[in-house]
């Protein structure tokens, strides 16, 4: 399975809509049962999906994989691995643990990518946390190539670093795995939480093909939550077709998955709001 | 004036209370009329202040000029000019305009150092609205330098970028100051800002003697609110030793302020307050 979609794929007519095939959705963005969404997104034209791990509670996995499969859905990745700091060296094992059930989850579904959202700090110590994510994603490495599933550092906002992610930056992300020298180790690039860095140009092209993810939403002001406070493209201040071009020029091709955080989003129900993200993907991040 | 405290205050019995002569009060910690938290600072032992220009509508700024005095306190900051975007050339123009009157009210007062916080983005344009920032820090630094007041730019953390300040590290304050090329411009350093940077320490040395104010307060978890859930010093997540000791190595020794925005903190009431601040001062900063 490659992520890469061709050029090619663009129709010759320029009064056709722009196409769509990149476009994947993140479950998180609507509130229904992952066979529902996997149904809505077939009828809408779109091809991507990216669950979460908890929604394998509710289905079980290789039930979701048949029904991902059969409806010709392909998974962008899967949510999430991470959470590596912890205060006791018990606690990191079992962590560690946990990614590995992930990496194998991530296999059963067919996801190139397992998302790691890396964890906070641990006893006000921020480099000794950062330290342990990065042994925490070496530990995992070689269950990663086993099972061809590729790890995909996402620096958070900074304003989740105390709590959620030490890795704040995509610079931090890029020095990261290239300290950690694998094939299997890249960055994923959120708009939500790079679209601030006046280093974020660079550190996209240095990122250059080791991006393994493209997540789109944007940032409304105010900002009503930090969690649940992103919002659909084009209601907020990122200039997304900036960075998408950014990604792209720098040897991205992969999905553009839609991550929206947003009680409202959510209340649109599902139909509505993949109508919705359809129409605002192709206003505000193609072109 | 200067801002430089002595190392040979340290008293030399080890059993003596940490000295405190370089805590500042930011006003806006507490809830209270500026000539009351003037008196109570006196109080306390506490020997620097930073007001807010809207003060000056409660009381005229030559009559809290002269009670700062009087009561023996110097001033170690103005708080704010900045808000350099518009989207208008007039708008531009008025906002340089209010920068103009900050600097003749922190003359007024004797305050070494405006602090500015830059503005937010306009248009979705964040390269053309650091320009706008660099434009109108540009246009004052006559008027900063006539009056003998310098200009901190103050990153903002980058949940800010949107809507405060387009300057979200402390390096992008750096490369502006330099850029700039003035004895006037330089950078205010502010823990709940920049403490979650991979390149803060770098940064403080880059910073070096151009380092104009230093702030401490905490990161708490949760994070309630992102203007008003700044916490008490030791509440939080940041190692404000390590960040005190980084821009002191780096050559600045001048008044630490103490700015914090909660408001479980100004319902303690003025004195009870400045107690606990002088406490956590000594206990988390200090050493």
């Amino acid at each position: 399975m490659t992520q890469t979609v061709g050029a090619g794929a663009v129709p010759e007519q320029s009064g056709a809509p722009a196409p769509i095939e990149r476009l994947s959705l993140n479950t998180a963005t609507v509130r229904a049962g992952l066979l529902d969404t996997v149904e809505a997104c077939a009828a809408a034209g779109v091809s991507w999906i990216a669950p979460w791990r908890q929604q394998f509670a509710e289905v079980p996995i290789g039930v979701a994989a048949k029904a991902i499969a059969a409806a010709g859905l392909q998974v962008s990745s899967l949510c999430r691995g991470g959470f590596f700091p912890a205060a006791t060296v018990g606690e990191r094992a079992a962590r560690i643990d946990d990614n590995r059930a992930a990496l194998d989850e991530a296999a059963a579904l067919g996801a190139e990518v397992l998302v790691l959202v890396c964890g906070g700090v641990v006893g006000r110590d921020l480099a000794g946390s950062r330290q342990m994510v990065e042994e925490g994603i070496a530990a995992i490495l070689p269950e990663a190539e086993a099972r061809g599933v590729k790890l995909g550092i996402e620096p958070l906002h900074p304003m989740f670093a105390a709590d959620r992610s030490v890795i704040t930056t995509l610079d931090q992300a890029n020095d990261m795995a290239r300290r950690l020298a694998s094939p299997w180790v890249g960055a994923v690039v959120d708009v939500y939480h790079v679209w601030w860095d006046p280093q974020v140009e660079d550190a996209i092209v240095r990122a250059g093909e080791r991006t393994l993810a493209f997540h789109v939403n944007d940032w409304v002001v105010p900002l009503v939550d930090v969690l649940n406070g992103r919002g659909m493209m084009g209601d907020g201040v990122i200039d997304l077709r900036h960075l998408r071009r950014a990604v792209d020029d720098a040897g991205y091709g992969g999905p553009i998955e839609v991550e929206i955080f947003n009680e409202n989003v959510r209340a649109m129900g599902l139909r509505p709001a993949l109508e919705l993200i359809v129409e605002r993907y192709r206003q505000t991040v193609l072109g």
